[in-house]
């Protein structure tokens, strides 16, 4: 089939440039939902739709979403897309490669005159990054129906959510629950260095990890660093830092297996940070994230049973830990995981499976379709920060692998009912 | 001689009472140098002074001191005393019991009708503690000639240095550096828990410790979190961990031998600090005390090995240590503390010899005269803190070894000369 020949480069790139102009003034590659050059952003959008010759809507989720009609709309839909929106000071690529490979495939097909049985839609899914609200997947979880109703009432810069769902031109009494859409695939940077590392093209992603946060509290005793001896101290320091060690030994022990794990103390606040007084306390957040959730129960397991026996040693007592947050790993729909494999091989790019340590839309899409997603490669695995980087190129042989996975399914799915 | 019958425990404890109520309205115990307390504090301690029946002035460098002629005077003058001035939220004892321990010692001289041969002075230093102006030992380097000269445009509260001296009643341009002080003695609390520990009334220091403080930066690298493998990272937190956990070895190892030796990770500040991020960078400011530069010496070279071994087995740069501050060790005065030995003794007052960790005017004394001091119990070693308490009964033998060390010492430093 398509390498990428058919897909165009230069206009991914110049699609990839136009939004990068579209920022903050002051900021490198800020463009946050909610925001008045979010708006700016979404206007460039539609105006791209429109020049394809395809006409779009937002949902009532807050979501921009271009409609391509299929011969027999009676199927529903093939949705593909990302998110148009960044982090403060990062992201020329993360979620917008996504959204504009998505343009891409619809525009590749009408140019060369195929129209699908299925409709297909492109989405810019509203606040997949965490918000001026405090909350993330604001739109993939409206479509999803999976929006809690009391994040409505979050205020910021003197709105509410509800009302900023209303600005970008949704509608949050409505229920914006979709149940018409038959697949779901999404591209996006890697946003580690995996792919880099391998010299490979392509991730075809298994699962998107589920995430636990857990908060430890080491409470030491606050003594005269000149006159207390060092025997007689109960450092939350050290203590906080044989725990740091463990966290890290525990996960490598983890990440060894054959499914992804990581975990990070990404938080460490000590108190009262003065030259001349042994560290009282000290406030530690773990992140980690799990391909597999038996890996996350025995880490936590672990976890508190290594606290443990460091505050039986140390002599510092330490809180059990607490779970702040804790969220399931979501896998990827295992028909998807094959035409990917095909599409890639089609497209004749490498490509390996990988689990996404990130969070992402996929993973609320999931609750509604089959939903799979594929990593482009990133520069160093950078991201969320004015260094990401990835090639005009690699994007296009994703979304060559797209188009090609869109086509296959289009048939594929009509024989699976 | 006298164990404590002749000093009047009453006294003293009423006069720590007084004073313990010129604080801050809103702060415990808080009664910092160059603040309207401040000099309500002083102005009640003049009156104490002029109701003992001694006269009291301010010198140039913002002292008060009390004046008690000796028989001849030309033998010059035997110091005693410590300061009024607190941290911010603490210290009912730190400075004050030395100052009232040292006016109770010239109260029962006069009591019991004994008029030294020496001069008697009781001296309340300006500013021991870090004051508003950043500084600490203002008074104590004034009178030995060591106050910096740049140090009195320092600004802080809208005044300098210079213009706050003089509020107190001192003049910055007058030299105030004596040379007729005959011999110095400080009584304080220990603000450590070795005496309590060991159920010992009385510790005769032998020498101040020097302190050097050195500031570690560690350059990690900021990566996602979720998506960056274990094994990939360049985990500041991580590393820095290993490095707090040497210190404390090092220290730990140090402290074992004769001298007092302690240091302290007192300082640990992570960023990005963020959640989902690999922790970039940590500033790490340790505090080393010494009581023999030898030590200090070995620790700063074996600090120096230890994080280059750590920095080449992780893989995480980490800068040399860099030395913030550097001040050498200052034994007392070895014929003082025969003598103070003795007068505890003569006191009944069990005792021990112990450096001391924290710093004090004593340290500064010691420039221009014999200069050694004693420590009475402070429970758990707490100090800078609003929960430090020292029994009146332990500052009331104290001074009585004072007593007994004045009268010897009136005589012996005349055999001296």
């Amino acid at each position: 089939m398509i390498r990428n020949f058919s897909i165009s480069t230069a206009r991914i790139g110049r699609d990839i440039d136009a939004l990068a102009l579209i920022i903050e003034p002051d900021r490198p590659f800020t463009r946050r939902a909610f925001t008045p050059i979010f708006l700016e952003g979404r206007a460039w959008l539609r105006q791209a739709i429109q020049h394809a010759g395809f006409s779009s809507h937002v949902d009532a989720a807050g979501n921009l979403i271009a409609t391509i009609p299929g011969k027999r709309p009676e199927l529903g839909s093939i949705m593909l897309g990302s998110h148009s929106d960044t982090v403060p000071d990062g992201g020329r690529f993360d979620g917008i490669a996504g959204v504009i490979a998505a343009l891409e495939v619809a525009r590749t097909l009408s140019d060369r005159g195929i129209q699908l049985d299925h409709t297909l839609e492109i989405v810019d899914f509203l606040a997949e990054e965490v918000s001026i609200f405090g909350v993330s997947c604001v739109g993939s979880r409206g479509i999803s129906g999976t929006r809690p109703a009391e994040w409505l009432s979050r205020r910021s810069d003197g709105i509410t959510l509800d009302e900023g769902i209303t600005q970008v031109g949704g509608n949050s009494a409505t229920d914006a629950k979709r149940s018409d859409i038959k697949a779901f695939l999404e591209l996006h940077i890697e946003q580690g260095p995996v792919l880099q590392d391998e010299e490979l093209e392509i991730g075809v992603v298994t699962a998107i990890a589920g995430i636990t946060r857990l908060e430890i509290i080491v409470e030491g005793r606050a003594d005269h660093a000149g006159t207390t001896p060092m025997g007689s101290r109960k450092d939350a320091l050290t203590t906080a830092a044989w725990i740091a060690l463990g966290v890290e030994e525990l996960a490598t022990a983890l990440a060894a297996g054959d499914a992804h794990f990581a975990a990070t103390v990404g938080e460490f606040v000590m108190e009262p940070n003065a030259a001349n007084v042994v560290p009282a306390k000290v406030r530690m957040l773990i992140d980690a994230r799990a391909e597999r959730r038996d890996d996350m129960e025995r880490f936590v397991e672990e976890l508190q049973a290594g606290i443990a026996a460091i505050s039986a040693r140390t002599g510092v007592p330490v809180g059990q830990p607490r779970i702040v947050s804790d969220n399931q790993p979501t896998p990827c729909d295992p028909m998807l995981l094959e035409v990917l494999d095909a599409a890639c091989d089609s497209a004749g790019a490498t490509h390996r499976r990988m689990a996404s340590g990130a969070g992402h839309d996929t993973a609320w899409m999931a609750r509604i379709t089959r939903s799979a997603m594929i990593f482009v490669p990133c520069v160093d695995g950078r991201s969320h920060s004015p260094d990401e980087f990835a090639a005009t190129e690699d994007i296009a042989l994703g979304a060559a692998v797209l188009l090609n996975a869109v086509i296959a399914l289009d048939q594929k799915l009509q024989k699976e009912q």
